[in-house]
């Protein structure tokens, strides 16, 4: 669109710099946002500086929030000896939609990725072990996904947490419920082998 | 996201209001955008801004530009005499791709549609007249698409313009290029043997 109107180029760039939007995608919503009143692209703006702004970090978790502490870390009915140790904030928000969790969390921004270049000083793992000095925590539970980078991350806390002294445990790794073992991967089969219970 | 951190659900309904965007990648995009350099937010807020702001009508074909008359009714060497009428200027960038429409245009935007409540004063039909009222033109394409609304507005601009002297024609239905048809739907198939040429 760039020689009819400029403007919409630009604006259509902007959209397709987020994940999964592509070219086409993106001329539709630069269009969709230029037919609609002045008010939609204002808030839309403010929006976007506002979340970008006000965002701070819990300075207990490291979880994104408005304050100097978390809503989960500010929540006195919260057991502040259990720890749950997750990727990012989304990771946290899905774990909280379960409602069950009664622990607190940890935020590491990120998972060991040798590939990308992210170490664990890039991670908020110097935070975590301030928090276990403190002396109050007896569980970390690694709530982090089952590949290469969350095997790695997990086994690096393992490694770093157990000689402190704490119960260090990982979610269950095995077949996702309702699923059809017929049509599960073979690497997940065979985990699920593997990690077997009694019953 | 709400009790975890609000100006984020406040951008994510920012961008759940866009037309594809579900509730769950409207806020993995809220996400992406907080985790980007503060650069990111203020540009696409800048963009968004300056779109609406800087949105002119050509004041000829009424094609969204940023001046007084859009690059096509700006450039000399266009066929002012060949008036093609379009839905929106997303139609128009379409033809304009194709290279090889010589003529202008006319930006409806929007088809009649009486389900919609869209009437005729809705669109850009006085606009159209007026132009014609200058005694220059000498054919208008409609360029509709063959739906209801499409077949609605092309019968009333027809009944309209035809009085006038001007030869109006609409562009071609039938079977579109490498399609099969075996796997035509019956409409298609059926307007394609009454639209029938000879060889």
């Amino acid at each position: 669109m760039a020689e009819i109107f400029e403007p919409l180029t630009v604006l259509s760039e902007q959209f397709n710099k987020l994940p999964g939007i592509g070219k086409k995608t993106a001329q539709r919503l630069a269009y969709y946002v230029l037919m609609q009143p002045d008010e939609f692209a204002r808030d839309f703006s403010n929006a976007l500086l506002d979340a970008k702004a006000k965002v701070r970090y819990c300075k207990t978790c490291q979880n994104i929030c408005a304050g100097d502490v978390c809503s989960v870390c500010g929540n006195a009915k919260r057991d502040q000896s259990t720890v749950m140790v997750v990727k990012s904030p989304k990771e946290l928000i899905a774990m909280e939609k379960t409602g069950e969790y009664q622990g607190v969390y940890h935020v590491l921004h990120g998972l060991i990725s040798p590939m990308d270049g992210i170490s664990p000083d890039d991670l908020t793992i110097k935070e975590l072990l301030a928090r276990i000095s403190l002396g109050n925590i007896e569980e970390v539970i690694l709530t982090l996904s089952p590949t290469v980078e969350g095997d790695a991350t997990a086994m690096y806390l393992a490694k770093l947490l157990k000689p402190l002294g704490i119960k260090v445990t990982r979610i269950a790794q095995g077949l996702p419920m309702g699923s059809d073992i017929e049509y599960a991967d073979e690497a997940t089969l065979l985990m699920a082998w593997k990690e077997r219970k009694e019953l």
